[in-house]
């Protein structure tokens, strides 16, 4: 129930930025996958040989098919292409903590622009998909690929710039001084240069601060003065559309993926559980499609952790223990008047109250026992004193309170009990 | 978007009900699987061996899983016990029309209970199920198993029962005369016999005609008037409830599943495209788990035919013919206002409007063209003068009208738009 309400909300927030629901069959050609995702990919995959003698295999993530599907279909579906995908994904690996063989993603992309105003929709979408989650605090890490080749230009370092990337995107677990090392004798960069590009991934402060830094550190560079300016650009717009200052944040740190994307990097963390990790992590990538098309695809998109913040979600208490959709429970005390009991079911859904008759003509302690151990929220009874007076005991399952109510005030008074319930879960 | 429309509408009407949600895991153990849909499902099994050396095939429906589930964990969830499952199945056959080798499968059942209460919750759920997804002309056809056996018990044909629903099971297509023919010559029924089970069949007319026809027939037999009584409390009920009585159906000629089903059967026909077939079908069955446990699992459920609907949709004009879930295209007109575009956007979602901005700066012709492509329904844009004034210029794309509109005044004016346009679809 949590995981489909979490998805639910997510599509909610693609749908109102025009992004389209999109699917592809979990089985690909093999060659479709194999070396799309390095050779522990390949190891990993669920590979057989169907009933008509194909070699397939199960997608271990959304990005390929995306790719095979984009470079087949893009004359038909036009550009810009905006689409999400919710779905399954295999990998043949051991299961641990977080680690599934098969577990979902939840990805959107804005394919067939390279312009930086679909970047800021990228921040804006995953804004609002981490606001609409019911999370008041997050910060969403935004960084620019071209800022750290406009240094690595500057300093001559263009060539060396794949060894650097990897000696960076260690930064945080072993520190800036074994960063430097690996530089300086694997990647065979000066002790300067070195210096110069910690220098760079250590400026922090004020988001003003960082950019007139970075201009000086930049300066001259075209590449890097694109990127602050791709930046700032982002900055300012998502400003004006309403993100408050303190939800996002300039961080010219983060390396991840660095060498995949071309353009802005975006990484999402709760303030209250930095240690999970992103839960929603992206950035804009040059040709999307290159392996299966000469024609050039750029895009930009991102990825939304949907079992990170299920465990997130967990941890902080946001999920409903309840067992079933289902608000009202309708006891069953007369079996003679089960039309009367699910014309008030129907009644109740009809004002958006979800609502089940209990099956079995039990003892009404037993069936209020299954209430409770489901977490209904309001029980209903009635027998026949209440229907000859046209009246339903209403009780209150978390109160613990029971109330007399005639028919006409039945569902004013249930939705009285759901709004309080709701306010003291707050 | 059809698709994912049509499934998030039965979704509303599952959990209005009560229904939970669940997922399997796409891969079974193919012991789980195999000998359980017969030989031809055996033979359709994806199918293979692991990187851990484990047999696993995919699953080919959502019953099986149903049936392992419940088994493993029934004592945790405790009965009754009721879920929805919408998810994908794999099956190795030759694709053609509405035949592919991977479909959605949606079911919905209530586990642990042999209550009558439960089969008319399963035909409430149907019928709303219909109405939810937009349907007003359709027909549930509701029959009970019982009332066949009654029939067969009070003829002495109890040990040909099998013989003889395959026999009926034809009736639709080879007509009555073949049937009596086959229940003559192969399951050795006298002539006489043979008539008395086609006159079941062919009983027609007002449903209270056809439970008195049917009293007659089944006098003395204890299960007959036990399916009787059940199919009674069931059509008063539904009445009870306010489903129209025409919406339900007394069709005792319904023989298809009857082999699997025990008691109450469905099928659902749409009056204007009956030849598409029962869009959604189900029954009572008396033990779904007894392949995996000891315990017995009585249970009531049914299947809704996403493909054939999505068919029937698409025949009858229900499918909105649009590519993009947002309705109002923000032309970029002034690429240095990117923030106020992407504000009005934030707005107009905040007032239920899907909104993008369009992103590169082309010729508004051509963004138009995008929009009209798309099928967006409204176009705003706004250059100097529009930020000047505090005004908007909004495009009716359906009207081909345009009209400045002040800021305060554009979500009130867009939503006329889209509601008139709503109007013209109907």
């Amino acid at each position: 129930m949590a995981r489909e309400q979490l998805i639910q909300k997510a599509r909610d927030v693609f749908r109102s930025y025009g992004f389209s629901p999109i699917d592809t069959p979990a089985l690909e050609y093999s060659e479709i996958l194999l070396g799309k995702g390095g050779e522990e990919s390949d190891k990993q995959l669920f590979r057989f040989t169907d009933q008509g003698n194909r070699d397939v295999a199960m997608r271990f993530d959304l990005t390929v098919p995306l790719a095979r599907f984009a470079a087949q279909h893009v004359q038909e579906i036009g550009i810009p292409f905006k689409r999400y995908h919710i779905a399954t994904v295999w990998r043949g690996e051991n299961p641990q903590k977080g680690r599934y063989r098969e577990f979902i993603q939840c990805d959107f992309d804005t394919i067939g622009t390279e312009s930086n105003v679909s970047d800021i929709e990228t921040l804006l979408v995953t804004h609002d998909l981490m606001q609409n989650l019911g999370f008041s605090r997050f910060r969403i890490c935004v960084n620019n690929r071209l800022v750290l080749n406009g240094l690595l230009e500057k300093l001559g370092l263009t060539e060396q710039s794949a060894g650097i990337l990897r000696a960076l995107d260690k930064l945080s677990k072993v520190g800036p001084d074994a960063v430097r090392q690996e530089m300086i004798e694997r990647v065979r960069t000066t002790a300067e240069q070195a210096s110069s590009v910690l220098k760079l991934t250590e400026l922090a402060g004020e988001t003003d601060h960082i950019f007139s830094e970075l201009e000086t550190l930049l300066a001259g560079s075209e590449q890097g003065m694109n990127g602050i300016s791709q930046l700032r650009e982002m900055f300012a717009a998502s400003r004006t559309a309403g993100i408050a200052a303190n939800r996002i944040k300039l961080d010219v740190s983060i390396a991840r993926g660095l060498n995949y994307y071309t353009g802005s990097v975006y990484e999402t963390y709760l303030d209250e559980l930095p240690g999970i990790g992103s839960v929603c992590s992206g950035g804009r990538y040059d040709n999307l499609a290159e392996l299966f098309t000469s024609k050039k695809l750029p895009g930009v998109g991102a990825s939304l952790g949907l079992d990170r913040l299920l465990t997130a979600m967990e941890e902080l208490g946001m999920v409903e223990k309840s067992s079933t959709p289902a608000q009202v429970l309708v006891t069953q005390f007369d079996a003679g008047k089960i039309g009367e009991y699910f014309r008030i079911v129907r009644e109740m859904q009809r004002a958006g109250i979800a609502s089940e008759v209990y099956p079995d003509a039990r003892p009404i302690g037993k069936q209020l026992r299954y209430a409770n151990r489901k977490r209904f929220q309001v029980a209903v009874i009635a027998g026949d004193q209440e229907f000859s007076t046209g009246t339903w005991q209403v009780k209150d399952l978390i109160q613990g309170t029971q109330t007399e109510v005639s028919e006409p005030r039945l569902i004013d008074h249930i939705h009285g009990i759901l709004k309080s319930a709701d306010k003291s879960q707050v």
